[in-house]
């Protein structure tokens, strides 16, 4: 706190840091022992602060897991929803991948919080399926308006949701993948993957759909 | 106890059954609170056993999880894997989706437990990087048998690797779809997808292969 005397941004300058230690140590908390096994108390330490000192900046571990999936958010908002139009737009989920690779500590959050979520009760559930929902019905979209450009063969949109579907389970089990084996290489497999995945759509050989 | 006199088997068929009572209850246990999360108290609580009655038939958490592993194994072995030769083999798959779809618990436990193995540090990774090398090995040995047959065109191995990954991938991915969406059509999306690879592969339109 002395770095903030003379200065009045500095106590609150130093609240918002301190909260962001908080955060980042939390994130790692539930990194290593998922929503359920982290401890406020062992995060409280890792910070060096007291748990009546978390508290006054989280009331509670629900509180804390909200901000660290704000945070993880911000973190990754941009990735795999970049602005290049057309079919060329899906390349962007190359750079997603390589994102993964470089930000394993991101991945291995998400990942388990995802597995977590299985469980109707977990608290990260909605946050996880709203962000689910929302990646697949930008890509729906995007698929759809590609078509709509001609530069795909006309596709019905049960059939385009499939082929997201398809694409996006197909990233997750592959950085699952490389998770439990990081000799698994899943830039090139994804690379690959979707290079065959947009050739086969440029010559409109889709799924059938299913609704 | 008491229906074991007379019997010479009687106390050591109930504590089969007291031990297979504990298992199940740590299944549940680590499905709803992952394994940091699920206490050893709770689970004897559950069965209603003390504590030290629990620590008879498992030493600590990590020989519970060994045997709920064990379990989860054992109930789901012939999946997937059924003797069926052929490209028709990779129809047990769709077999396999409809069997996570009637046993919920057991798909989210395997989930669950997968995503916490990201960390190199937990005790179930060694476990699930075996069996999914395993699943992904038969799978590889399987597709170049059906080629070397002559029922799909020559493939190389590493084409064959990548085209299994991408298919365990997808599996997994859907799987997930489902547990964080109910109304997602795992059977139906999983179905077209596997008619439109299998047929692909007949066609001897496969990836090219990474390595």
């Amino acid at each position: 706190m002395a770095n903030g005397a003379g200065s009045p941004r500095g106590p609150y300058r130093s609240g918002i840091k301190r909260r962001e230690q908080i955060v980042n140590a939390a994130a790692k908390a539930f990194t290593a022992h998922g929503y359920d096994g982290a401890s406020m108390r062992q995060i409280a330490a890792d910070v060096g602060v007291s748990p009546a000192a978390l508290l006054r900046h989280f009331q509670d571990k629900e509180d804390l897991l909200a901000a660290v999936l704000e945070w993880w958010a911000r973190e990754t908002a941009a990735l795999g929803t970049g602005e290049r139009s057309g079919l060329r737009g899906f390349n962007d989920l190359r750079a997603l991948m390589r994102y993964h690779v470089e930000h394993r500590g991101l991945l291995e959050l998400f990942i388990r919080l995802t597995g977590e979520s299985a469980n109707e009760k977990h608290p990260a559930r909605a946050f996880i399926q709203q962000r689910y929902g929302k990646i697949v019905d930008m890509l729906v979209e995007r698929l759809l308006g590609v078509a709509q450009a001609g530069e795909i063969p006309p596709i019905a949109h049960d059939q385009a949701a499939s082929e997201i579907r398809a694409l996006c389970a197909t990233m997750d089990g592959l950085e699952i993948q490389w998770l439990l084996d990081p000799t698994v290489d899943l830039v090139g497999l994804f690379d690959q993957h979707l290079d065959h995945t947009l050739e086969r759509w440029r010559q409109g050989r889709y799924v059938p759909g299913t609704s």
